[in-house]
């Protein structure tokens, strides 16, 4: 396998009959700034293509329709952007384009209190929403660690630190209003439950990456704010040790809300980044989600696990603010590690194993990397067995990039190998297009093509991504 | 709305060629006799029509794919068969064609316990594997109530009394084995909890109703066996007041197991069959699971609310017996309520809404089904939003029948119009068709058939169902 290399020449660019449709439709929410066509042109991973050709900021499901209709007419790419925190290239323009910005589009539509439902636009982020939910007593769990767009959450499949209790956005959503490639508007789902009516097309769209269909209403569930949540931590001698520990209370049926692991230097960052001081070991770092017996119960239970697993230092943080401040910091772990390298890019991986394949999977992995010499960090969703190395590199010099691809792609290859995945939340984008076919072979590709072209012929919906 | 009628004049069955070349492919796994035939053309549900041409009983993938390809080659419909329980005629061969008997695939291929997965072949039912399963202090909670096969449950999306803590078989398939219409082969998963890696094949395929694919593997999501279990009973004066104490159980966040509601004729119906004496009114059956602590506390905090809406008679099952012949009880409420009219035959509607309008739902129902005078039954996965009624018809009378259909019609727009679905768990097959465009309005209908059409050109797969 040949690690690609990333240069686009747009052969589809917006032409001047477009455009001047586009400005006598949209007016004022239509763009061509320089500056704005590049801020929708990146994301936050390490690829660069040249800018969409304008930008539509979109107020409705019409004037998405619209511009999709419009983009259409004139065989056109069209790219939904949100928040822009996608990694793997998801929203450049490779091949020319519209830019649909539906940041204006984030208004909370319904909140259903006694279904534990909220229809939302796809604009709104994450905090947004749980930010009008609290006072309700509800919460929208998934937690990708960025302030990510729900739209964009959706069509990544998004998940995060809850996922190994809450589950991904493929559990928890329930319905989607979606702008098809025709500019034609149809509904997925309601807001029931379950259903066995026909085609899962909510689930065959969340995850689509923008080439099936720009969301236009997000139907999700929510979850009643736990009564009682603490937080912990605890060391461990070897990494292995921290997996056995999690492998063991998922084994028990406790209902561990988060789990993450870090790695010894990486404690050591977001020490340095978050002024804390924490033990440079391998960390647990862990949630435990309601009532307060049960909390305290489950708390214990996995105190009791880690000590078999010579875990050491547990310390709980009970209060809020101290949480906060544990959970900020291992969010920042990103920000923090490039503090290790200033000026770097990352490449970050996002393998996810069979929990009882994970340790091997990481300490190989591990092995390589310091090998390799390249500043890294290590983040694991270690409940799920997902996990993130980012490489840090000298985004001037091809061939370190070269050498962290390659390292990559070992760690891919390990992970698909162990009956695994190449991306377990970030999604395919560009950068793990060529992985795409190695996991699920060429088979399941030819099925995904043949729904992308029956669904867009035209081939208009953010193309070049996914295969 | 017009109620279909059901006659149906296969213009597609096998011809001599196909089954001479079965023959000889085969031997001793085909069989044309009359009596096999007509086991495999019949579901659980009131639709009647002829039976298939012949049926393969396939004892491996490749023999799948062979049949596949055979058909295909000749343009004659296949459908697959688990256990013949489905209730929408999901498996009748109205067009003609060739049943494949998937029972004799009824292997456990692997279980991961560190993983909490399994995988399976498809003819494998429920009970088997929870059999096979039990040594290991795990279990596979979806329980339809019919002793099901998974690859049967995997293809209508199946969910049952479990649903609320668990989730349905969307769920909880991880990844599929599926023979394609071309007899081509792909995998749609990994063993990984989650990824975000393309189109999401498996739920595509969960639900497909045979239409899409055949599937020959299975990967499951397994559960530790909980260390407590409680079962309870509880009455109610009303019907409201039960589904009250629900809504305000999930609200609270309670991960309750299993809740199910039965009217009072209901119990009735199932006191007499079973021989038992439970109070005659609106009844919630419960179950709790975890911790002997957390169990404890669940159950005090259910008994509470309930107590709030005038709970009466809050009684417990401790015991595995106990618990068993509850239900047992409640899983033969089916059988209960034929006894009320010997030689009827029922129709079964499967509404699944949100929980906020379930009483409401229930209640302006009820009221139809009693006015018309015709005998039913009422049980409700009530906690999922998701009930039955079964509406007990003699099957020679072709007016009743339309007059319950005209009830099923009613029921199934008042859903619809609370923002719910006609199918929770049963799925479309021939008897909800005409429901689906209904519900989902005709774009998304459409999306789905040019999905069948870019998978299945020649519509060989189980044709004529879901749209």
């Amino acid at each position: 396998m040949q690690t690609p290399s990333y240069t686009f020449t747009p052969t589809r660019s917006a032409n001047e009959a477009l455009l001047h449709a586009l400005a006598e439709r949209f007016g004022a929410q239509l763009s061509t700034a320089q500056a704005v066509r590049e801020q929708h042109g990146r994301d936050e991973g390490s690829i660069a293509a040249p800018p969409p050709d304008a930008v539509v900021f979109a107020q409705s499901t019409q004037d998405v329709a619209d511009a999709v209709r419009l983009a259409a007419a004139h065989n056109t790419p069209v790219i939904a952007y949100g928040a822009g925190s996608s990694l793997e290239g998801h929203l450049l323009a490779i091949d020319g384009g519209i830019s649909i910005d539906l940041s204006r589009m984030n208004q909370i539509l319904s909140i259903n209190a006694e279904d534990l439902t909220v229809t939302v636009q796809p604009g709104i982020t994450r905090k947004q929403l749980n930010e009008a939910l609290k006072h309700q007593g509800l919460f929208f769990p998934i937690d990708p660690g960025a302030d990510a767009s729900i739209g964009g959450m959706t069509a990544t499949r998004a998940s995060g630190t809850n996922a190994v209790r809450y589950g991904t956005l493929r559990e928890n959503v329930l319905a989607l209003e979606v702008v098809l490639a025709s500019g034609e508007t149809i509904r997925t789902g309601t807001r029931a439950r379950k259903s066995s009516a026909g085609y899962d097309l909510t689930r065959l769209f969340v995850g689509s990456e923008g080439t099936l269909g720009i969301f236009t209403e997000i139907t999700l569930k929510l979850y009643p704010l736990p009564e009682a949540v603490s937080a912990a931590t605890c060391s461990f001698a070897s990494i292995e040790s921290a997996v056995r520990t999690v492998i063991d209370t998922i084994q028990m049926g406790v209902p561990i809300a988060r789990v993450e692991l870090l790695d010894g230097p990486t404690v050591a960052a977001v020490n340095r980044y978050s002024k804390l001081n924490l033990r440079e070991e391998a960390m647990l770092l862990m949630e435990f989600h309601g009532s307060p017996a049960s909390v305290q119960e489950q708390a214990q239970t996995v105190q009791d696990i880690a000590s078999e697993h010579q875990g050491q230092a547990f310390e709980w943080a009970d209060t809020p603010e101290e949480r906060t401040r544990l959970w900020t910091a291992r969010h920042n772990a990103y920000f923090a590690a490039l503090q290790l390298r200033p000026g770097c890019r990352v490449i970050t991986t996002d393998t996810c194993v069979p929990i009882s394949r994970l340790a091997d999977c990481l300490l190989a992995s591990l092995q390589e990397v310091q090998a390799s010499g390249i500043p890294y960090f290590l983040v694991g969703h270690v409940g799920d067995g997902n996990f993130h190395f980012g490489y840090l590199i000298d985004p001037d010099d091809s061939a370190e990039r070269q050498r962290a691809e390659a390292l990559s792609q070992a760690l891919v290859a390990r992970a698909i190998a162990m009956d695994g995945t190449c991306t377990g939340e970030h999604g395919i984008g560009i950068h793990k297009m060529h992985y795409l076919p190695e996991e699920t072979g060429p088979g399941a590709v030819a099925v995904m093509r043949s729904i992308k072209q029956a669904l867009d012929p035209q081939n208009i919906l953010n193309p070049g991504k996914i295969f």
